[in-house]
Order: C-alpha cells, then structure tokens, then sequence
C-alpha cells in the first residue's frame, strides 16, 4: 500500500456514522430496571472493582477512574495496589461476548467470595452473564459472532449498516454507556465541581 | 446517598443522547484534507507510536491495539518494551486540550528527534496543535474550558444541550474517530479476515 | 504505631543480609545445563513473550525491557500492542509457585500453540515447571510454603537465618538472575555500547 | 549469533556474583539516621504515593505492593484510579541518577502542593536529590555515569569488579533496600500473618 494512494476518506465518515446509529439502536433496547439495579448495587457496595480484558480492559479503566473521581474506593483486577475482594465489594466485568476465557475465571472466583457481580455485555446466554447477579445488556455483535473482522470487511464493503466492525461497537457502546451511568450518579450524589476537581490527579 | 432513593435512570438515557448528538456535530464538521493526510502519515511511516494520558491515554492505547492487529509495528509509549523513537517514526499524540504538560513535553522531544508528530486534540490553537505536524482537530469542549465537573453538572441540571460532560465528549469522539480511521485504513491496506484474526492476541 | 516510635533500623540490615545470603545459595544451586539451554532457547527464538503475575510479573517486566534494548522482538503479556503467540517464538514465565493460576493457563495455552515454554521458578515439580520445555529452577521458598507473611514474620523475629521473606527470596533472585542472562547475551550477541544506547526510550 | 554457539554460562556466575558485592558494599554505606526518618514519614503520612520511570518505576510498583498487603493506603502514580496528591500525603520517587525528566517534573510539582517527598537516588546533589525532604541515597553508579551500556560491556570484558552493569545495581539494591524496610514496618506495625493474607489479591 502507498501512502500517495489515500485519495479520500469516505469510510471514516460511514464508519462514524454507522457507530452512531449502532449507539441510538442500543439506547432504544437498553433494559432500564437493570439499569436502575445496577445503580443500587454500585451505591450500596463497600467498594468497586473493575475487570476486563482487552479494549474492554481499558473501557472498564476509563469507568473506574471517573468512579474515583466521583469519590468511590475503586480498583482495576490487576493493577498494583488492588487489595482482595471482599463479600461486601461490587466488581463489575466487561465483556462483549460474555465469554473472555480469563475473566470468566475471575468472575467464579468473585461469586465464590460472595461478592456482587454485574456483567455489561452483548451476550446475556454468556458464560459471565448467567453467573451475574445483574447482566447489563448492551445489544451488539461481538467479534466472537463471526470471524475476527469478518463483519469488519463487510462493513467497509458497504454491508456496513447491518454489521458492526469487530467488538468496536460493544466496546464505543459500553463507554457512551458507563459514561452516562456517571452522569446518573453525579445527579444522585450531588457531588459538586469543586469535588470533582479535587479528585483528579494533579501528577500526571 | 442512600441505594433506595435510586427512582430513575432518565440521566443515563439523556446522557447517550447528548453524546450522540455530540459526535454527529463533529462529523459535519471534521477537516476531510486533514484526515487524508493522517492516513498517508501513518501508511508512510515505518513504525507508529502512541501518546496521551488519562482517559485520552486508554483511548491512545486501544487505537495502538487495533493498528496492531493490521500488521503496523505500534507501540504505546511508557509501555515496557517501548524502543527509542527514530525520525522516520510517526508520533501520535491524544489530547483534549492539547496542553497536557507531560505529553506536549514529549511532543517536543519528538520533534526535536525530527520524528512526524500528530495530535488529535479539540484545540488548534494549542500547544500540542501549534508544534504538530498535522492538528487533526475533533471540536469538543474539555475539562479545561471549564471547572472540572462544571459543564458535567449543568448538563444534568438540563442544560446538557450545551455543554458536553468533561472532557468525556472529547474522549468518545476521539475513540469513534480513530476506530473509523482503522475501518478506512482495512480497505487501504486490503487486510483480509484471516490476517487479522491471525494477529489477535491468544494469550489473555 | 506512632512514627516517633521509630528507634533504629536493624531489621532493614538484617533483611538486606539476609537476602544477599539467599541469593549466595541459589548461585551454588543453579543448573548451569539449564542455564545454557535456556540461552540457546532465547537466541533461537523468531520472538520472545514474557508472563508473570503480581511481583513475578513486573521481574518479568524488567527483564522484558533489557531484552529489547539488546535488540530481541520481545513483548510483554497483557500490554497493549502484544500480538499472538506463534510455533517459533519462546514464551518465559516467571512464578515462584509455579502455580500461579493465570499464568499456569496460558503456559498450557502456550504448549497447545507449540512454542517454546521456559518456566523461570523454584518448584520443579509445579505445574508449570512440569509442562515447560525448560524449568529454570532458583530454589527459594514462596509464599505457598507457608501462610503469606508467616515466613517473614518469623525471618523478623530472629528466625531470618532460615526463612526467606514471603515470595520476596524469590522475586529478587530472579531478577538478579535475569539480569546475568542479559550480561551473557550482551557477550553472546557482541552489541555494542552505541546499539543498546539507541533502543533506551527516548521519551520516558 | 548461532545459538548453538552457547558453550558456557560463566557470564552469568560472574555477574550474579558482582551484583551480591554490590548490595554488601551499599549495606556498609547507608545513612542509618535517613532509613530512620524514611520510616517516621512514611509511618506519619496520610496516603502514600510511588512514582518511578522505566525499571525504577518497576521497583516502585513492587515496593507499593508490599505496602498495600501491609494495609498502607497506596497509589502508584500513573494508574488508573490514582488520586489527587494532597499536603498531607507522601511521596516516594525512585530514581538512581536522580534526574529522569519526568520524575523530576512531578517532583516539584509535589513541592509546591506541599507534600512530602522522599527520594530513594545515588546521586545526592541531583535534581531530585536537592529538592527532596529525604534522599536516601544507595551510592550505586548509574546508566547517566557512562555512555549507556559502557560499564556493563566493561564488566563482561573482566572489569566488573569495578563497574555495576547499566542502572542494573541501582535498581536490584533499591529492590532489595525497600524490602528490607517492608521487614521493618511488619515489625514496627506488628502485622500478623492472617492480616498481610488476607489483603493479597485473590483475583489475580
């Protein structure tokens, strides 16, 4: 491929297209008493953990660090200083398929310590979502549908309406998603600017 | 804030809707030319770097992720086996503001190694967007145009037409942007299915 | 604890002596077969793939990053831009248990693929030093030997002489080790002082 | 470099040999009054704070570890859920020339909030070393000593006796200095066993 070969850039444009309509077709099937079970459980657990592994992995980072602006005690499985999870502690799995063979382990794990466990996911027949106390659905195709950018070609072929490039949708959902569940708990906490701003680092 | 009172999730729903809205006025308004030569910047190089800190840092990294699984040789800086960065690399910065003083800091040093620097920032007028070699500019507000938490609180005291939450805007859009550069860079580089899924990580 | 009951330091001494006599005995120990082996295994290896968990997996981090600036393709398992494992490459472990659940899976993962497994650990007959092409055994005590902390409790009481810090023995033995691998390849390899000056990151 | 060139693996002997003078000749050294008043802060402190670049950014995160099984509220900055450093808290940078960049630009940063700041270096009269409330200083020679790679070239060609390889000594003795006053703060704490236990991770 030569670089002097780009002449456009129309896929761009289709491609932020279609993912908008992916995320408007999900807000219109999201389950709202999942939605409002979830808030519960995050408000009453004593802390909350967050667990995902690939670009789910750093979906479920992006969550936690907002979390702990918002002044929750948060961690993400698998960074330093993570304590062990306690029955009272909420963790909450990312996973489009439901099915990431490592955090399936970890989530038996977490329901053997008694824990609660909420799973945002596309699958709710998944390994993870049958374990989950609450199965947070975000209805997209994952990569584990069809071959790993498999819909990915189609889309760019012009099929790109009815099929959504690799886990890129789950993954653009799930962020817009838990984005605004922190907007919901901004409202509920009422924690205000000032707050807010204490909160976030000022050694980066 | 006690679990009980949780009544509603109507900020959740209203909350994906601004950023949809959100994401569908930076569309209307993207410098087609500039996204044309980002893509022959990144065809052209010979290996492509990573920046950003924060939630601009995970969306750095799950762009880096997927230029991986095309076949490009990326790497995300502060990342374990980061090599040195060589003139003929390309360095693509992620940041709101364009001021984050750690990375504008590397982005000098990466244009003093003579390396091409690009930044994704919503601020042309930056110091990120004055010493890059291409500003692709994605016009959100970031958390710098107003107190932290400030335009995040006003948009859920109904005002959120207006003013997106944080640099959370900034974020999305950047993700939903970089992910529809890989879409049009799959149809460039002609990557098939097999190489793809060749290239997805089988140990995680 | 009140700070001002801070009288001395004797036990950062003693642990400090303590540890450098640990890491005497594990030089007298070690399997210089093995040691060739595994020198032979590295350097024939298309890549190489570094994996551990918690204290073994930033050893293996440290490990991963001189392996780099002495100009091997190497990666670190988890990070960002770590594609998947092939036939040809060499996967090394690091677990003083050799038990490690996560790590214990993708070694099987990794002998199913048919690369090269080296296991850097102190228990031979673990499942990990069972499966592996080549058990690399530092002969320490971990923290399965006893309860977490008991070892080093007791090591702090007056009892050091014979018991190593929790999985601490362990982890600084085998970085010490790795570190002398990298000294040999320096040898093996005759990279020069300009070569590995060029591959340290130049925007940390 | 044929691998079947590989005939012996007394490099590796030698090296671990002259990385145990090392740690004894730094044992002899050590400012007993600055190990005293490195316990008192970090004991006083509110939270603590790590930060490290590259390998020594390594050590830091196995020393706060340590810290956290120990029942420390500790951050490692750079993570995910980090939070704002306050004058309260302290912070420890590990750095053996004492002037990594942005090690240091984060230094004073923590000066000015008013924090306390403690640097574990072998440089006294470095950046960090100057601006520090404490320096523990580990007299080690470092990667900034020599043309990166020199001195270790120089220990493999026999002259090892006088010329730590890279920043290797400094960050293998401040591995096993920090350690040892994890040995000292289970006595001073008096930690037992079923308590350093149960905070190790349980979902690794």
């Amino acid at each position: 491929m030569k670089k002097d070969q780009v002449k456009d850039c129309e896929d761009v444009i289709s491609s932020m297209e279609f993912i908008v309509e992916n995320i408007n077709e999900v807000i219109k099937l999201l389950d709202r008493e999942a939605i409002i079970c979830m808030l519960q459980k995050i408000l009453g657990g004593e802390r909350v953990f967050l667990m995902g592994a690939g670009r789910s992995g750093l979906v479920a980072k992006a969550f936690a660090m907002r979390l702990m602006h918002l002044g929750f005690t948060v961690y993400v499985v698998g960074e330093t200083t993570t304590p062990a999870v306690r029955p009272q502690d909420v963790v909450i799995a990312i996973s489009g398929s439901g099915e990431t063979r490592s955090i399936a382990d970890l989530g038996k794990i977490v329901k053997d310590i008694g824990s609660t466990l909420i799973t945002v996911t596309s699958k709710k027949e998944s390994t993870l979502g049958k374990i989950s106390d609450i199965a947070m659905i975000l209805p997209s195709k994952t990569k584990n549908d069809h071959d790993v950018g498999g819909s990915l070609e189609k889309s760019m072929r012009g099929d790109y309406k009815n099929s959504p490039p690799l886990g890129t949708a789950f993954e653009i959902t799930s962020l817009v998603f838990l984005d605004s569940v922190i907007a919901q708990l901004i409202t509920l906490t009422g924690a205000s600017e000032a707050e807010l701003k204490s909160r976030h680092t000022n050694i980066e």
